[in-house]
């Protein structure tokens, strides 16, 4: 068995996971409220302590496998975390080996994610696809020749950051400028919907709301009620998204593209724009051979279960 | 030591390779004027047979490395090589394994120039890197965990083809809009040169050309010789080519990007802009720390001692 760590912003998640990637027991604790990363994570491997009998003796744990925000899978280390509200480099994955003596693996939720798929999803069997969570942004996880891909500073698959509208909207969080978050993120889309209602070329109940308060999850609802802007509003970040996609198809040649997290719950509204869009823009030796598939992981274990599957991968 | 050959449109070339990357004998055929792709493989197998006796036996040598334009490195196949006029699926390394008795590995040009920067040239010693041809056509290989990335049909590195202006010059060969090689490619940077000549906006003795024969060569000419118009079409080269390669670094986080191909002879015209551009395309946890290089392998070599570094990677 493993155990899986899912560190994030508010709380930390964690569970005993087996060999199917199910979960046999599960907790949490508060990310928050601890003065230093340190006692952070004396409080985390206290809260594990009861996973080893659950499992029968720490001898039956073949390690601890750590999703985090900016997790660097070469070093254990959390770097410059600002959601974790941690500065500088943080070693965590050497602390909790140090507390625990079980060998223990880091690295971003996104590459958890793949992980996840790759043991336990989607991407069983496969050697070649690419993980993309689209939720408040848009993080990746890319797997090449049955391994993750880290690259030279551990930080690889930063698929959401690549520039898609050059000269296009500007990310206020890292000043890049027309990069994929601003479009198929959370903020992007709702930023697409506002675009598209104020522009008036569609009738639509979205001008009803105030702009400052729609989100992804209303426009759901709207586009169910086949309210033309909020279904063109998905329309439109599939063929973005598609865009993307035939980039990263021509980079890496992946079997699948598996999309994971809140946005996919629009479904075919989005999945069939985004095949359209990709196919689109591919060569010849490439169309109609890449699979975009939805995660079927559940969604509120797949960061554990995905932090698990790293230690099948190391 | 290693024999490489490397197949072109109109001649194929092919070297016996020691153990540093050194020629010690080469020799050359034509491509074209065989009936059949099986009468060209007969007359390639015969040129090369002076190779055995120079290695002191055919046990001396290792294997058979190819680089050939659609090489597909998992089945050993040329697949629909327009350029090389011939249809199909040609099994060149299997026919070549038959009638030698040796190992053959056959891959694209830009993927033999990748496994040669990584055994004999800049990318020695590094596990991340990716070769970017700049000729012609703009191809790419690339290099993650040590192994060279071909993707789940064989044909992964296309990075010409990533979209870098949406809606921007149509691509006569591939039909795409907007990808990397109308910009960065022979063709795109002497399109970009007329496109300034034309617009009146800088003095250029450019306009003394028929645009029809516009060369790069001509214009590395002319940017000698300070003409503005030729100098400016190579910073706004290295531009476009840095925006793409800050997506690529997003992606694959490489140590270093390893420029190749008689593009190159622009220099620093074309290498400072292109550093300039990445790094302001790119987040803080990549910026300064990706080499852009230029290849130093002998250009008439390179593609020879690279279809042999695919021996010893396979």
């Amino acid at each position: 068995m493993i155990i899986g760590i899912d560190i994030g912003g508010t709380n930390t998640k964690f569970g005993l996971v087996g060999k199917d990637g199910e979960i046999a027991f599960r907790g949490s604790m508060q990310t928050t409220g601890y003065a230093q990363p340190k006692e952070y994570t004396e409080a985390l491997v206290h809260h594990i302590q009861p996973l080893f009998e659950k499992a029968g003796g720490k001898e039956n744990i073949k390690g601890i496998g750590i999703g985090a925000p900016n997790g660097n899978m070469y070093s254990g280390c959390i770097e410059y975390a600002a959601n974790l509200g941690w500065e500088g480099i943080i070693p965590i994955a050497s602390w909790i080996n140090e507390s625990t003596g079980l060998p223990v693996s880091l690295t971003n939720d996104a590459n958890a994610a793949a992980m996840g798929e790759m043991h336990y999803g989607q991407g069983k069997g496969m050697q070649d696809f690419i993980v993309i969570t689209l939720g408040t942004g848009v993080g990746s996880g890319i797997v090449a020749n049955g391994k993750l891909i880290a690259g030279h500073n551990g930080f690889a698959g930063e698929l959401g950051h690549t520039i898609i509208r050059p000269g296009g909207r500007l990310h206020p969080g890292t000043h890049l400028v027309g990069s994929l978050e601003m479009y198929a993120g959370a903020a992007g889309i709702v930023m697409t919907a506002i675009e598209l209602a104020q522009s008036n070329t569609l009738p639509t109940q979205l001008n009803y709301i105030n702009p400052k308060e729609l989100t992804v999850k209303q426009l759901f609802e709207y586009a169910k009620k086949d309210d033309p802007v909020a279904i063109r509003t998905f329309e439109l970040t599939g063929e973005i998204l598609g865009e993307a996609f035939s980039n990263f198809v021509h980079t890496l040649a992946p079997e699948a593209i598996i999309l994971f997290g809140g946005v996919t719950h629009a479904g075919e509204l989005l999945r069939q724009p985004i095949i359209r869009s990709m196919e689109k823009h591919l060569l010849k030796v490439f169309q109609n051979q890449v699979k975009i598939l939805y995660s079927t992981l559940p969604e509120s274990d797949a960061a554990i279960v995905g932090a698990a599957g790293l230690i099948l991968s190391v």
